[in-house]
């Protein structure tokens, strides 16, 4: 396991690396497709390559209740059990015990919760935490945190902090396998007292690899981009960055700028199943009436088989009529539109344009509004199910 | 448009073909996976080529209601709207009329309905019915058919079958393009007299192919090959012959043995999706807690895309997650299933040796028993929604 950088762009933090892992090299910046099931919706593991995905992200939460890691394990791990073969990622299972779960009781010790599917008890330590994802055999590995919703006061949040802190140095010190990596997850909220001492105490126990955790949750953007701004400045150079929860394609302009790694985030997948579509110029909603005869492709300029194949007329009917395959094709778009911004804002990060790049991009593309954003990100962090969201 | 008889079976009337369309040259026996909404549910057009399916189907009522006909004209037809280069048969609406949207009035001109959508009436006439499967472009179009549902009296069928008469000739009249082969559908319910009188009847009109078409609607199997026996006797030996509606192996088997060279039904796509799936000892339903831990493949010698990189215990997880994927995989496995089958029959009927062949496989296969087999037909028939079933 080793992260290297290859160029740091002059005018912002931006940076170009590798990351190796026992499953292969993956270049950053990179975006991780959520696979929480074991599977990135709709797809399969041939697809994954045909997209240019480097990694892909799996919930310990979810594999924990279904199948049980148990049954994962003794079928060989969770690269054999989905069939991709290249480098995963698990998240700890923090995120959604503290969101999707029902929650009973968070001590110091552990965390006390009712699944979401059945209501049924489960205890989960740090120690818990780790050993599981090293039974499911993930590349990446992240430690157990405590993730308060946004608009916690200041003290439950500094409460949160400090446990988040106490139980990465237990998932250290209980970790016993060394070709995975371990990363430990910054908290603090929107506190930047609590965010650099979150900073500062984990680079101090030295971790593979550090995310940004507890943002993306409803917060205004100038927020985010600010606490990820004090967060990254306190990180090491030498270690991947990874900012959860981010998939948009002007937040991940953001987080490059500010010298973000990996990035993980639903959205690109969820949106398309709800029929959103990236475009250079924007989200279009390929259920709009005016769609209903185009003939081109969604995105002239796209690469991907569902603009190489089908037009936006065919996608729209699809929709219409609910068509499993819809969901696919939409997926499969967004999913490169995503995979080739990355490969992109790389590019321009090795030439030394970053900068213009991001600049151009962003001039050209009108990002969901705002008000919308916030409605939307709500009403999805309500009214999730797991069927068509995660 | 030809169809040329390659070889008989001397012991049974099973034939081996090759039908040539504008769109390529199929092997008969062939079995047409349903594309109802111009889209095999949850496939693209290059998983049909590695599937080796050769023809699909498409329904004219349901494309008639959504995108609507000049919408796919508009887009250059069928084959370029759906992204598939291959042969399509379009059925002529006949059977979704009367079974699906809410029937108004049925007269010698035409039939009025409502669309099991939105309620809206709509008038099909022959002429139009062949002018729409013009419009769509399809290789193989059929005639405007009467069905009347299992059980319907003697009276009534008698009646249907006489308006299909008549109806198949305006049909023939009223067609334009000599790039289409126009098959007739044999109808008559259960009786012989009119399944004689609507087969000698077409015969003389003369079709470049024949549909059997009114069966499997519930009636017992021994009824279901009686009339196969009388009619595709009568039916002349150099033109195909469709029977419609017949997707199971057992069925198929039945088919191919008396001289049936086209065979299309949602049976295989379907089940898949309820988590049925062929094997050659049967059907196994997936979400049995057996499957849970089951690191095999659903059929060891299987190669289809399923098989070669799944065990059954992941197919079993994402159909408890209710994941797209399982949709997807389970139709894959099915549909190969299905064409390995009627290659293995072709195969054999050259070889000389398709009674063996036909015994050894049934001797190994358990077909879904009869009460079970009509219970989930008529569920099925009554409970239609288009997204998980048709």
């Amino acid at each position: 396991m080793s992260f290297e950088l290859a160029k740091s762009c002059p005018h912002t933090r931006a940076r170009a690396g590798i990351l190796t892992t026992p499953h292969g090299a993956v270049s950053t910046p990179v975006f991780a497709p959520v696979g929480t099931q074991a599977t990135v919706k709709s797809l399969t593991p041939d697809e994954f390559f045909a997209l240019g995905i480097g990694i892909v992200l799996a919930n310990t939460y979810h594999l924990y209740l279904r199948p049980g890691i148990e049954v994962i394990e003794k079928l060989g791990g969770l690269h054999r059990f989905m069939g991709w073969n290249g480098p995963i990622i698990t998240d700890s299972g923090g995120y959604q015990v503290f969101s999707l779960a029902h929650l009973c009781r968070v001590s110091d010790d552990g965390v006390l919760f009712r699944s979401h599917i059945d209501g049924s008890e489960h205890f989960l330590t740090p120690e818990l935490c780790v050993r599981f994802q090293e039974a499911l055999d993930a590349d990446i590995i992240m430690a157990l945190d405590e993730c308060p919703p946004y608009g916690a006061s200041f003290d439950a949040v500094k409460e949160a902090t400090e446990r988040t802190h106490h139980w990465a140095q237990r998932c250290q010190e209980s970790k016993q396998r060394r070709d995975q990596a371990l990363y430990g997850i910054v908290q603090g909220g929107v506190f930047m007292e609590l965010r650099r001492r979150s900073a500062t105490g984990l680079t101090t126990l030295g971790f593979e690899g550090y995310a940004i955790g507890g943002l993306s949750l409803g917060e205004p953007k100038e927020v985010t981009n600010a606490v990820v701004d004090e967060t990254v400045a306190l990180l090491p150079q030498d270690k991947p960055r990874y900012l959860m929860g981010v998939g948009s394609p002007e937040d991940l302009f953001e987080g490059v700028s500010r010298g973000v790694d990996i990035f993980d985030s639903a959205l690109p997948t969820r949106i398309a199943r709800n029929g959103g579509l990236f475009t250079p110029e924007g989200r279009i909603i390929i259920r709009n009436a005016r769609f209903r005869d185009w003939d081109g492709p969604i995105d002239d300029g796209c690469d991907c088989y569902t603009c190489r194949n089908f037009s936006a007329a065919y996608l729209h009917h699809l929709f219409k009529c609910e068509e499993l395959l819809a969901y696919r094709l939409a997926t499969i778009h967004n999913l490169r539109f995503i995979m080739r911004l990355m490969e992109e804002m790389r590019k321009n990060i090795l030439n030394g344009s970053f900068p213009s790049f991001k600049e151009s991009f962003l001039a050209n593309y009108e990002p969901t509004d705002e008000e919308t954003r916030v409605a939307q990100k709500r009403k999805w962090m309500k009214g999730r199910d797991t069927k068509f969201t995660t």
